[in-house]
């Protein structure tokens, strides 16, 4: 921990900074994981005094902050130190008063956070380096999406890596700050049960589902050049792949850890075009319920072909897995909020029990449940009583929230607080980044190449186009529909 | 199923008949699952008429009968079934008005029950030879314990292989007829993941505990004469290890299944006289709180030597199970009622996450309870939340009463419907029971020769002598202790 921080945010008058960032440091001050002196300081085109900057964001705080974190001692003490710059961090003309103001702070430790539009994310370190800024003692933490394919990703890593060195970039994905998303690790090599069977000996297909029951909301300017795959897959999703089929790594350090989940992206099958056709669905969709169609939403061009929905088969060709097909599905206006993995083992090899009263056993499977109600669930047989030995489905389940003797922490408070102890393990490095974007740019050349390619609309509400089901199918496969946020039984429905 | 029955019930003013069997009788009546045609015949010495003995037991039967189950005219439909003959079974020169009521009665199937004292298993078999009662027809279940040691065991099994063939005889072990005991099958045999980890290289050690927060009640008499190893673990107990160690049978059959129970009980590790004197513990019962000691009890020799409590590793020397430690342990006024397996797994072979903040994993544990509340519970590691790695145990549990559209039934009836329908599976073949006394014999004759080798007393509502935590703890393992009948973490306690 060092002595003294400077905290700066660019992008402080934009929305990631008042929903996300503020709470979560307010999180580690109040933990007081802070150093005693340190600073935030909020850089953005707004003009604000730092007291009108204060006002601001005590307006906004209590909106994004649990009610029962909020106590005005703490506020008043923590919204002590925050301050403000007004400067377009677009501008090199107007970084004089930063330098200024570091070079008085002088704190032991500087952290840059980009919250800006990624439209920034390569001007702001070169400015930074222009202006000396880019010292040891500074590090940089970065939002995604890094890139929008592999040669912009190529582009952005160079810049970095000019002005920094990589251990002093931390490219942020928020999803590896969520408590269940690492338990997936400590759930495999800290248990010695579930290792001998994670492999493809025992495992039939694996399912990664994040979905959601909102629409873009008013993000249809970044949505239009972003789309589902970009904005979801290429990251998040794949870093949870990485998760769920690393081997394990030689050390739990940022360069063992990190070499590991390169492993798995340099594994995957690479898609031909071929593949894609038969493999990759894309969706849209359409007037549903109350809901208006995509190509109604503000922002958006009224015969826009981007995705909102994207499932994909996808192969990793290791010693491990090879053979396992995995399923990738993510998309806006589904029924429900849910992301979570689900491990379907293959079925009895030996139906012993079958040949009594017809029982027939099902496969098992073990649902990894990411959010809401972060657990995991254990789907087996057991006997139902009564003569014979007819068993049924049932399951073993465990939920974080049942713990009432631990919390589970906030994803950005996580992550922000492991950059401020100079541990980059949960971020992306950045041959990670390169290696995602090999193995997805395939799919965005085959729709630039055939932009006639389908399209499958889906009411808003619904599962997705029905085309995904084939895909799944494929494999004799079902997609795993959980029909409310529980994590229970019956309120799963397969469609 | 047979068109008509007749069901002789011997001992039929005892404590067993009252107590269970009437009400599983009742239990299968119910279900509609007994013929149309069929009668029940309680045989016994005290002196009943049809109704006098109907009207006894319409006195006991809502005493262990779930109110549930009471229906007027259901139970005045099941009672008018009943007959009585006053006989004593031991006397060949009683049998006559037996034979005459099986003549007229004519039935389909006779099925014998022994609730009689041990006493008479022997001779009631004989008499129903020389009477003829002995035809292809006729099927005979005859409660435990089967036998003393191996000697009289194998001169029982002579005495009905004489009368009956082996395929009649019912030798009941009412502990397989338990859901829990059969659902171990299930668990292994209709899973994927379970049974690749259920062997010496993933297993440390499994417990095999059944104790209650009883004494002796009323049966000082026939206590002074079994002691704990003969009353449940020669026979309950090493079932038990049998469901949980067996390789899987080649079909779900009597003799396939029976096959593999006698090669466990083959494979048991055969006992010498100094592995006895390290690795098998025996104690009795002290006073403690309000209740008196064993010595104490009526019918009890005042410097009785019978053990009440019974502890032992023992070994099965094959391809899966060699150098796995199996620990029986039974005990009378122990702190509760529970019977349970509890699967050690070893710990994980390499600590990973060790290395972050002196996290140590603990090994995972599986118990399977048998009584009271079925159900299955795994204990395994999850990452708490916060900064670093560090891990918890937690557990998944499965009760079956958490299903709401399936009830446990009876074991009485369960195995009682199972003979009815000429399916000996769950009951113990001859060879099962000459085996187990085979290898433990030679504890019997152990105490026999060095009659004081050491007794250890422990007061009443206690774990058993502390010299049983020595044994486990030579392998560096833990007893678990339930504190509470219930199934759940916070009630469990290591000693």
């Amino acid at each position: 921990m060092p002595k003294s921080l400077s905290f700066i945010i660019f992008g402080a008058s934009g929305d990631l900074t008042k929903r996300k960032l503020f709470s979560a440091l307010l999180d580690i001050f109040s933990e007081k994981h802070l150093p005693e002196k340190f600073e935030i300081v909020g850089v953005g085109r707004t003009p604000y005094s730092d007291s009108e900057y204060r006002d601001y964001l005590l307006g906004q705080l209590p909106k994004y902050t649990k009610p029962e974190a909020w106590d005005n001692e703490l506020i008043n003490s923590f919204i002590s130190h925050i301050r403000y710059e007004t400067m377009d961090p677009a501008k090199e003309e107007e970084y004089s008063p930063l330098v200024e103001h570091l070079k008085t702070s002088n704190s032991e430790s500087v952290i840059y956070y980009l919250a800006t539009p990624p439209l920034l994310y390569g001007v702001i370190p070169q400015h930074l380096k222009t202006f000396g800024l880019n010292g040891e003692n500074t590090r940089i933490i970065v939002e995604k999406p890094f890139g929008y394919d592999l040669s912009s990703a190529k582009q952005l890593n160079a810049i970095y890596r000019d002005a920094f060195q990589e251990h002093q970039v931390f490219r942020m994905d928020h999803f590896l700050g969520k408590e269940t998303a690492q338990n997936i690790l400590a759930f495999r090599f800290a248990n010695s049960i579930f290792e001998p069977i994670w492999n493809r000996n025992y495992i039939d297909y694996i399912e990664i589902t994040s979905v959601e029951n909102l629409g873009i909301e008013n993000r249809g300017g970044y949505y239009e050049t972003a789309g589902t795959m970009r904005d979801m897959v290429q990251n998040h999703l794949v870093q949870l792949l990485a998760l769920c089929t690393m081997e394990p790594p030689v050390k739990f350090d940022a360069d063992s850890f990190r070499n590991e989940v390169v492993k798995v992206y340099d594994s995957l099958v690479p898609l031909t075009e071929d593949y894609i056709r038969e493999n990759v669905i894309r969706g849209q969709y359409t007037a549903g319920g109350d809901k208006v169609a995509y190509r109604q939403e503000a922002h958006v061009a009224p015969d826009s072909r981007v995705e909102t929905f994207f499932a994909m088969k996808a192969e990793i060709d290791n010693w491990r897995w090879s053979g396992v097909p995995f399923f990738f599905r993510v998309g806006k206006q589904m029924p429900t909020k849910v992301t979570e993995i689900v491990v379907h083992f293959k079925k009895v090899h030996h139906l012993l029990l079958d040949n009594v009263n017809g029982a027939n056993p099902h496969a098992n499977k073990l649902v990894l449940r990411i959010q809401p109600n972060e657990g995991i669930v254990l789907r087996f047989d057991m006997k139902l009583p009564g003569t014979g030995f007819q068993t049924k489905q049932v399951e073993m389940d465990f939920v974080y929230d049942r713990l009432s003797d631990v919390k589970t922490g906030d994803p950005y408070a996580r992550l922000i607080e492991d950059c401020l102890l100079n541990d980059p393990t949960l971020f992306t490095r950045g041959d990670a980044v390169e290696s995602s974007w090999k193995y997805f740019d395939a799919i965005l050349d085959y729709w630039k190449k055939y932009p006639e390619a389908p399209l499958y609309g889906y009411p808003a509400g619904t599962w997705g186009p029905l085309e995904s089901n084939a895909l799944i199918e494929s494999v004799n496969g079902n997609w795993t529909n959980p029909c409310k946020n529980l994590i229970h039984t019956d309120e799963y429905c397969e469609l």
